[in-house]
């Protein structure tokens, strides 16, 4: 299902029982563009069949035309559209329990008074053993204002929350740590930061999540600098660590040395940005860069990249291109160079299609839905944790990115983000590259 | 085991396999004052066995003396001091889970992009659903700064985390719902309310803990001026409605009718001049209050409540008399009326002993570690969330005073807090309760 498919749908389908049904229901489906998920059989009965379809289409006009057409098959009935997405977010994606199940008076007295009391003195008196007997240790805050949430932009913390719970979900699931949104409800850099100053205590570590450029740069530069625990942006820094594998197992797909490479960027934003700034470390050359936004071309030339005048520049140049621009279709065929190498990140709407950059001439082509921030951020904070590290560099992050490159199979862009010892690598290699300051 | 028994340990005792070791090893740690808890046993070995006791002692003085003096029977040996309660709070007290497991890329669509997009979007057109496709609907945060913590003082926000994690566990075991503790790294009361206005939008209610005094009051009043959930200083509210119900309770026993008596209040802190409003909106009557401090002593009168020039006058005057000074012994059993109800409320150490009250002619006395905030905080919250209410009233926390009292058991002061079915009727009470503005 990709990206594209902005609408998930389960069709509860009762079709007549003989044979061939279902291939005429998904063949339906598929000449309409509908993208077919899980298929699960309800019942099956003498007479009829039930099974649900989920089925992700392009918007609610699509979904329109398949149930039409789907009704308009004489064996077939529709008989609901389920909208298993809001239905499973139905009293939220995060459960927060007790460890210890209370169930005498003998429980409480160690887990609450007055058994508490004597851990509570330990720590104060060795400050640093909060983490080991509390949670805060294995605790990261991901921390949002919803100021640029997903494709959506500035939708405010509260509708940012179904995001910010899903990346906690799977950072609990993949770390075995634990992540706690916190929304920010505030758009002065200055009193975000105050606030995480004020509740850092809480946590091991910061994840800052869908801040708005520039915002965001500022926010995490101070924080990094004020608070002596893992800080990191994941739409910057975490984008480019898998940014960085992919675009390295794109070169070895197809032929090319990376570190002898002209590399382009296009769009110097928190995502396009921090991705320059890492493959410079990885490669040790500069990145030829282009924004149509003076600010940030300038904030790039400050991290060491060489300014193109235009995308034209960067599109004849670059052996290499990456696109971060937010704007769909932005590369226009025509100036797309025969064998370079295009990784179109913006989600959900590519610069350019994968297949018309093929067609084109492009040597490799991919574009953002295949670029999964999830193969990052857990690793990442496991590793930096784990390390105790007070601050995380641009070595953990090349670690992190050339771990992932480790684990790719060959020929494909990325590995499985759902493989949970691919993070515990991460974590490892992540950790053994901090250098205490 | 007492709230006096500050240390608790397990021993872990081998003794030769003959008739009689058991009560000779209880029998000599009761009489050095050792207050036993749990016995288990590990190994029944042929010759040896091997039993762990779990031991409430003083302090490490009290603790060595057991010790010393087991070791000296000749058939017994304490092969180690287990210190249970650290061990269990090694890595915290909270588990952060996914609520449902990612397995499939499938999945993953569903919890987190592209599917999450559409309840964001969802949420951004309907802000009031929030509550219900998040966990905002069922989080409350848990605010400290760690100012006034138990009988510790102003040990910071670190150390107090064991004393939150032990709240949060109770209130998502008793209430079903989530409560995260927030550690605030601040003694700036403005400073405290604006990082709590600011993250307020993550929780649909602010539970506010062991904040010192008078900054306590401030703080909870601006909030619940400014906020439109429920938010509750425990330390005020909680303990109020807990004392209140246990006021009632201790009056039936003795036969006298509350709402009839004089009641007098001995310390006009955050426990007690809540606790005086409390019984003051139950009885319509003003109680006679007595602080030293002229700021608290004031803020009671703003409350209604009539001044006492001494605790003497207290004591002299009050049918009923409660303490929360947190100064041990400080009533004299001279100054004990024949037939006064005492309710000496300050952890660990009361203000006058229940032993030292009834030789002195109380009808009825207890102390603080018979009135558990426990029995408050679950269902006060679960039934101000579950009616959206704006705010707690005065109102709600009498239904919740009047609904533990209608739950204790004949001849008992409080209900046993540990059952869940108690937690749910207050939370019933109070919903009921509540009258939108």
């Amino acid at each position: 299902m990709s990206y594209k498919q902005r609408i998930i749908r389960t069709l509860r389908c009762q079709n007549k029982n003989v044979i061939g049904m279902l291939a005429k229901v998904t063949s339906t489906i598929s000449a309409l563009g509908g993208d077919i998920g899980d298929i699960k059989t309800i019942s099956l009965g003498t007479f009829h069949n039930i099974r649900d379809f989920t089925v992700g289409c392009r918007d609610m006009d699509h979904l329109e035309q398949l149930v039409t057409a789907l009704n308009a098959i004489p064996e077939v009935t529709i008989l609901a559209q389920i909208d298993e997405v809001m239905n499973l977010h139905r009293g939220g994606k995060l459960l927060v329990q007790a460890r210890y199940p209370i169930h005498s008076i003998h429980d409480l007295q160690k887990v609450y008074t007055p058994g508490v009391a004597a851990v509570s003195r330990h720590i104060q008196d060795h400050p640093e053993d909060g983490y080991e007997y509390t949670t805060i240790g294995k605790t990261v805050g991901l921390i949002t204002n919803g100021s640029r949430v997903l494709g959506l932009g500035n939708i405010g913390p509260v509708a940012s929350m179904p995001v910010m719970e899903g990346k906690a979900a799977l950072f609990s699931q993949f770390s075995g740590l634990a992540m706690i949104p916190v929304l920010c409800d505030t758009l002065d850099p200055d009193k975000f930061v105050e606030t995480v100053m004020t509740i850092a205590p809480t946590f091991a570590a910061i994840q800052l999540e869908d801040i708005r450029v520039p915002d965001c740069f500022e926010i995490e530069q101070k924080l990094i600098d004020r608070l002596n625990i893992p800080v990191m942006h994941d739409d910057q820094h975490g984008t480019a660590v898998v940014s960085l594998a992919a675009t390295i197992n794109a070169c070895r797909t197809a032929g090319l040395d990376l570190k002898k490479a002209v590399v382009g960027q296009i769009g110097l934003g928190a995502a396009g940005s921090s991705i320059a700034q890492l493959i410079m470390s990885y490669t040790g050359n500069p990145v030829l860069g282009f924004d149509p936004q003076p600010a940030l071309a300038k904030r790039f030339a400050d991290l060491g990249g060489t300014l193109a005048a235009s995308q034209d520049e960067v599109m004849k140049k670059a052996d290499v291109v990456i696109a971060t621009t937010g704007k769909a279709d932005i590369i226009q065929p025509a100036s797309v160079r025969k064998g370079q190498i295009i990784l179109a990140l913006s989600n959900p709407y590519p610069e350019i299609s994968i297949v018309e950059a093929i067609n084109a001439g492009a040597a490799f082509a991919s574009d953002g839905s295949h670029v999964n921030n999830l193969l990052g951020f857990p690793g990442i904070f496991k590793g930096a944790v784990a390390a105790r590290a007070t601050r995380i560099t641009q070595e953990m992050y090349l670690a992190a990115a050339l771990s992932i490159v480790d684990q790719t199979p060959d020929h494909e862009l990325i590995p499985d983000p759902l493989n949970p010892e691919l993070h515990n690598r991460v974590a490892q290699a992540v950790a053994a590259a901090y250098r205490a300051p």
